[in-house]
Parts: C-alpha cells; sequence; structure tokens
C-alpha cells in the first residue's frame, strides 16, 4: 500500500493536467495505520524498511509539487493520523475520529508524533500521543490539525465531497507553477531562523515576478479578465 | 511609503519618549500590500531591491526595541497582512478582513509566509496562501493572526481606538528598558533549541535584575507604591 | 524549593514504581514563582546560581522519563507559569488563572517566556508577557497552555483532583518504557528539521518495536486480552 502511494504521488508529480490532489479513503475507514500483524512477524530488518517506507511517503506529501488535501471521513489513527497532519490542508466529516493510539499497544507513535508535533500545540499533541485516545472532528478542528468540520446538517445538504471538490477546484485554478513554488518555499523556510527565511522567500518572489504567469496574473488583474494560466505554464 | 515606514521607525528606536507603537492606518484600507503596476513594469533589479526593502521593514518591526500593536481595519492583504504578523500584537475591529491573495495573481505570497507560518499553525497558512480567500477578523482571531477583536457593539460604546490605546498606554507604563531587552530575548531564543534558549534566556533575567529598574520595580512591589521609571532609566 | 522539587524528580526518576507524575500545590497557589525579596537581596551571582536552579528544574521536567502533568488551581504565575508550559500535559479548575507578571516589576518573565512561547502562539506569548495580564483558565485553555478547565459545575460533580487522577491512572496503565521513549523522542524531534526529526524518529519506532513491551502489546491486542507490562518490562 505504501509502495503504491509513493509510485503513485509520483506519477502525479509528473501529471501536468493534475494541479491538487485529493487523499481519500475508498471504504469507511480513512486509514488505521500499519497491519500490526505484519510489524509483530517482521524482522528488524523489515521493519526499518517498512519505517523508511512510511517515512517517505510522509515526506512526499510534504515536498509533492501540488498541494494535498486530506478528505476524511471515519477514522485515522496511527500512520493514518500521520497522513492527515501531513497533508497540506484537510477536512473532515463531523463523524470522523483521530488518534495516536500506538501507546495502548507498547508502542508509541513516534513518527506519527513528528507530523502532528509540526501541526498542533505541543500540550494537544501530547495529550494524543500519551493517552492514545480518540478525538473528534470537531476537536481536531480546533486544535488545528484539521481546517474545518464540513457538517451536512450544518451546510446544509453540502456533502463532504461537494465542499471537497470545490476548495481544490479553486486551488486548481491558480496558476501551477506559482503554487508549485510556493508550497515548496513554505515548508523550506519555516526551518530557517527569521532572516535566512526572509532571504529565500524574497528570492523566491523575484524570481516568481519574472515568470510569465506573473505577469500574466498581474496584468489579467489590472485589465479585469479571467487569467490565462494554460498558455503560459 | 516602505522606505518613509523604515526612517520613521528608525526615529521611533531612538526616540526616548515613545515606549509604544501603533500601526494604523490613515484611511479605510489597513493596507493592501505592494502596488501592482510597480511589480508589473519594474525590472528584476528594482523588485529585489523592492523586495529586500519591504523585509527590511517587517524585520525591523520584530527587532524594534519598542512594542508594536496592529490596529486593523478595513482589510489587511498580501504583504499588509504580513505587517499584521509581523507586529508584537494584533487588534481589529470586527469588520476587518485579512487574505494573501497573491496566488490568484500567479504571485504566491511567499514573503507574507514568513510572518504568518510563526504566527499561526501550518493548515491554517496553507489555507489562507493556497486559496487566497479573505478570512474574518474573528476567524484571525481564532487562528492566532491576531490578539482579539474589539467588537464595539458587544463591548459597549469602546471603540477600536479607545481599546487599542489602553492596551498601550498598559504596556507604556511598563520600563521600557525591562520591555526592550524582554522583547529583543523572546524572539532571539525562540529561534534556539530548548538548552540554548534557558542559557540566553537566564542571562538575560540576572542581567536584567542588576539593572536599576528591576530594584526600583521589586522595591515599589514590595512598598505597596508605584515604579518610577522615569528616574531610573 | 526549587533544589527539593529537582532533588525530588530525580528520585522519581529512577523510581519504577511511579509511572505518572502530578504536579499541585499544596495550597490555594499553585505557584506565584520567586521570592522577590530573595532576588532583590541576593547579589548577582546568587541570582545566577539561582536562575541555572530554576531552568534546570524546568527542563528536568521536560527531560523526566515520566509523563508530568500540571494540576492547577488558584495563581500561576511567573516561573509558576512556566511550571505549567513546561508540563506535558496540564489541567486546570476554572478558578484557576495564569500570568507573566514580571514585567509590571520592570523584570521582565524572560525565562517563563522559554517555556510559554514553544507552548503557544506567539501573539499570545507576547500578550502575556507584555501586559502582565491574569488571563482566566478558559482563556489559557483556548490558546494552548493548558489543555482542559475541569468544570466541577459543568462536569457534573467532578473535582479537578478525579478528573486529572483518571488521566494519570489512564496514562499509568500502558508500558513505561514506550512512554519514556515516546516522550524523549517527541521534543528532541520537535528541534530538528523534518527529515532529520523522521530519522531519528524511524530509528525509534524499530528500536521500539523490538522491544518485549511492543510485542506484548501488539499480541495482547491481536488476542484481545490486557496487555501485561509489569511482566515484560
Amino acid at each position: 500500500m505504501l509502495q503504491q502511494l509513493q509510485a503513485h504521488l509520483k506519477t502525479i508529480e509528473t501529471n501536468s493536467e493534475i494541479n491538487v490532489v485529493i487523499l481519500k479513503a475508498n471504504g469507511p475507514v480513512f486509514s488505521s495505520g500499519h497491519d500490526l500483524n505484519e510489524l509483530l512477524t517482521n524482522d528488524s530488518e523489515a521493519n526499518a524498511s517498512l519505517m523508511d517506507s512510511c517515512s517517505s511517503v510522509m515526506q512526499t506529501l510534504v515536498h509533492l509539487n501540488k498541494p494535498v488535501i486530506a478528505q476524511v471521513e471515519g477514522i485515522a489513527t496511527a500512520a493514518g493520523c500521520q497522513l492527515v497532519a501531513s497533508c497540506d490542508l484537510a477536512y473532515a466529516s463531523n463523524t470522523a475520529r483521530f488518534a495516536t493510539p500506538g501507546v495502548n499497544l507498547g508502542l508509541f507513535c513516534s513518527t506519527p508524533g513528528v507530523a502532528l508535533g509540526r501541526c498542533v500545540h505541543r500540550k494537544h499533541a501530547m495529550s494524543m500521543l500519551l493517552t492514545g485516545d480518540m478525538i473528534s472532528a470537531r476537536e481536531a478542528e480546533k486544535i488545528g490539525l484539521i481546517n474545518a468540520v464540513i457538517d451536512s446538517e450544518v451546510n446544509g445538504n453540502a456533502t463532504l465531497d461537494d465542499e471537497v471538490l470545490k476548495i481544490a477546484s479553486k486551488i486548481a485554478a491558480k496558476s501551477p507553477k506559482a503554487v508549485e513554488m510556493g508550497k515548496a518555499l513554505f515548508y523550506k523556510q519555516l526551518e530557517k531562523p527569521l532572516d535566512a527565511a526572509y532571504e529565500i522567500a524574497s528570492k523566491a518572489m523575484v524570481e516568481n515576478m519574472t515568470k510569465i504567469e506573473a505577469k500574466e496574473g498581474i496584468d489579467a488583474f489590472l485589465t479585469k479578465r479571467t487569467p490565462n494560466w494554460s498558455n503560459n505554464d
């Protein structure tokens, strides 16, 4: 599954017809993480290789040249919760639930904690990691693990599918090159001190402005027309 | 405008009669960022110089020896939103709105993302950066971009002006030297690992305690009188 | 007091019968920080030594091999607020209040800011540090300084004691070794860039899986029985 996901993301990376990725489950559970039987029967070498695959997929999501939106229904636990934390954006139905329950099995969710700890305040991360308790979609929204709960009863007849597609379509209509550069720069600068962050961000802005898509976008805005990215990318 | 703001901040820096800065607009818009015509017609060198000026102003706010409070009415977008994120504190009226809409023009708000990404959780920053959507003052408060919405209908007849002035006056009544040292240390230690952060913060505390203003402040507190900073700074 | 707390934590570290620590006050005030008279009469060397002791206790909490829960009633100010921020988890009664009021005495809460600034968004930290104002337990929950307010009037007859003990008991029932490794890894990886964080976290996971407690935990889960950590640690 991890290898297929990785291979699929690599294909997406080079497909210029894809502008945004929605990561969702084909079933009632978003993802409950690793197969425990596999972890138990693997030797250390096999588990090391499995952890490498898993951490690679998570980092591929962060470094992918297109935004990734997690669309969560059902439960997202352990590496499944890590998937949500690793996406650029995340939306969930009001029945979705989240946990990092490894601690219940004597196997602390250390790698999920890498993504979770960069996504929410540390006391919220530690509460999930130490208790292993499920939190509701509403709580996940409150702590910053997801952007919003899409509650079909509150939001009229809108389904999670509709709403996430609407957000994805909005982002897909932007210049793909500007989005690619912007996403990459965002995560890179976050790991730097303020002055170094401004240095690389300023360079990125200047480079962005020399590109035809910024000229097209600004000209379209100033002349009140819709920008045409496709002819310019 | 950036050069004037920079020069003004430098003047403020050395004016011992100013203890706190309130940054607000002289008009219905807080700031909508750069002039798009200028960006479009500039060559790369001119844009690089413009980005340098802009990043310098933002870092001057962070490093200024006096606290800076953003008082936001109307819209704060792109570098205007970055200004808000770069101030130490921010308050807004309930009609204020915030966005990093560069992506709509093919020009990702990379430099605003430096300030925004250090101010709010990353999924909230990414949502603003990728969609370019306006968020309300209430939403900005919820994610940590501003400290509070001052809603004159909720808070009786209090206006944003009154409330921000009250907060500024409260801070202006503290020892300017202690505030200067404390602000500088806060941002510096945040960029260090925990042990190094404690090392420089402990040194700062000890140095702070040798100063006459800490002796005055503690003595005033213990003898139940109002401290007199002005005679001691 | 700091020396006793430090010595006590060191004893706890090697006591295998203790799995979780609850830090609470023996009186109506959680902690109001340093003795101002002591700070005022100490020479610089004595104050440097005092700051070292204090920063050591705070870092001992972070590095302790068992989770630490702050249980807060009454006020937690200055180094007392820092204690709360330094614990892994924190719960408070609805009458608890929090502040970093050093600035009122000309003595900026620089060391408390180290813990506070890693616990909440920076505008919230700066508001507390610059104004010195008390915030309510509800506000502390909202900004992430504490995990939750335990309101006996809202939560039936449950007291703060009962609720914190319930959370502590839940965590104490996990494998102590997994918790120890997980806690240490969490804070360590947070200070690293993403790739380095994943590298050490993946190694920790693999090592965790070779331990008898993970085998016991996973086997217990798969065979639907209660894990028996005590025989395996």
